[in-house]
């Protein structure tokens, strides 16, 4: 009986979205909200995070890679803060004429990354939207009580690290806005590949969340751009720093278009979009940090030092002081 | 130094929300992401729930009411859930153009509500919209581990209880689409007022949320209908139900509209947007339960018994039985 009179709403989250409600706590997405206990001495981390089509993503990207940004870019900061995930929440508003196949690729891209990452939905809100596809991810992480890594807590004198490499996403947006500019990069198909990919889906690091959280002082996920949110993290913590930037890893793609563009320094470190970890390591755990990352099979860089002061952080490149117009990016 | 560089974006989150994030988790919104524990004993419930402009809101509607309802919609949940509310998550896709006089308005009716509902801010995001502003909130509370008040536990003879007043905010949305139908409906001043305010601003009976978690055997709040709702409860608990619809508690407006325009009897048992509870009480209980909800200041109406079997619930309204063309609002 209640099958015949389930409105459009019901059978959409019957079909796509309840699948991908394996927690007891998400009662099969059948109630009105999800019970969920932390592991035993364990508190929650909580984050939450939006992308909108136009603004975050293009309108006609694979819905699969859609529901997986949208998934990562809230893991990511999972990853920095040295939280296991747990679940998360969903909020989409669909415009009017979506279908059966964007949806059945978007939660198909979902349970992908949930198996992935071991990251069940918890719950969640399907409305209808005027005109883009919103999505706002709410995740739920885990950590032992009072461990949290923060952006406050970097030392002076501690070692500054990075994982994967720096700048693809922005270089990769901007390979979107206008393919005019793979030819003066000089970039070859394999490289223009890479750095659209790296803006379309984030590789977010929680592989190492653990050692992270045993080991780093203080740490944050790079989304705005490394010299915007390395100047966010040494002013959460009362500190400066001195960045190497011929020591920021790169991509081979990156690097060619580097040479062929030098200004493209400035959205390789400010451009945003990066969702790789940026941490404050003490010099004592340096060895230790890389050898655990290097086993979890997470490149990490060491970049530079944490100094005493409150001078914006410092990008050295090629002898000179870098002078960003626009450290970091900002919707407003 | 830092606020010589900050964005937009961090000086709009420093103006407007850290003021709300007074939780000691929350860090004053300085760092990526919240820390939460529930109280020793306790699970958190979790809800999320999206309003957006011109599908649940008008967008002149004022910033204040729009920041409660988005709230508000989700305490709703957690009052039904029988959970005390913790603290939130805040999504917000704002279009250009966003004044600080309504960011200001917004935020000021957000602080209200924090207080009276006592749910402070524990993080958010705030991106840029291309169209409308988009509003979802995850918001968190707490039930001693296992007594989360579920839709699926209502059992044969319980009674079946509503709060408050059924179908003012449905008439309230056609007021506002259609102001000629206030003499249709023969409304006075005080009578349109009303509606419409019911339908801008939601109360959410937060002040029963214990009491239902110690004597209901079931229940949701009233969100899509009252019709689709109680259907969804019957269908989750596996039972039927028997509703005298003359029982059915409507404010003075209703009354007044539903007497010149018998045919909105369906909209106001299934037009939506009510956010009352709904709850499966035993017999046993009822008296306490009463006394309770009085003591709270919350009206509760008893208007039908859960009965066996699988059928749709019957609405018996003037001696006849109710047929909907449907029962419950859907997006989609």
């Amino acid at each position: 009986m209640t099958d015949e009179i389930a409105s459009g709403e019901d059978r959409l989250i019957a079909r796509h979205f309840a699948p991908l409600a394996t927690h007891p706590g998400a009662f099969g997405l059948t109630d009105d909200a999800a019970a969920v206990e932390p592991p035993p001495g364990c508190e929650l981390v909580l984050k939450t995070d939006a992308i909108i089509g136009s603004i975050h993503f293009f309108e006609n990207d694979p819905a699969g890679a859609v529901a997986q940004k949208a998934l990562r870019v809230n893991l990511s900061d999972l990853a920095a803060k040295g939280a296991a995930p747990l679940g998360f929440l969903l909020s989409i508003a669909l415009p009017k004429g979506t279908t059966e196949a964007w949806l059945a690729a978007f939660s198909d891209g979902l349970k992908s990354d949930i198996e992935q990452f071991q990251c069940p939905l918890f719950g969640g809100d399907t409305v209808k939207s005027p005109g883009v596809v919103m999505i706002s991810i709410t995740v739920v992480g885990s950590v032992p009580t009072g461990t949290m890594v923060k952006r406050g807590g970097a030392k002076v004198g501690d070692r500054i690290l990075v994982t994967g490499t720096i700048g693809d996403a922005a270089l990769g947006l901007k390979l979107r806005q206008d393919e005019g500019v793979a030819a003066r990069w000089k970039l070859d198909a394999a490289m223009r590949e890479h750095l659209t990919q790296r803006y379309l889906v984030p590789q977010p690091r929680n592989a190492i969340a653990e050692v992270l959280r045993t080991l780093a002082n203080g740490g944050m996920d790079i989304s705005d751009g490394l010299a915007g949110d390395l100047t966010k993290m040494c002013g959460a913590s009362g500190v400066s720093a001195e960045i190497d930037a011929s020591r920021v890893p790169l991509s081979i793609a990156a690097k060619a278009a580097l040479a062929a563009a030098p200004a493209l320094i400035e959205p390789i470190l400010a451009g945003g979009d990066d969702y790789e970890v940026l941490a404050a390591i003490p010099p004592a755990s340096l060895d230790q940090f890389m050898a655990a990352a290097r086993a979890a099979g997470v490149p990490a860089t060491d970049i530079g030092v944490i100094t005493a002061g409150r001078d914006e952080p410092k990008f050295v490149w090629n002898g000179r002081q870098l002078d960003f117009a626009r450290r970091s990016f900002s919707h407003f």
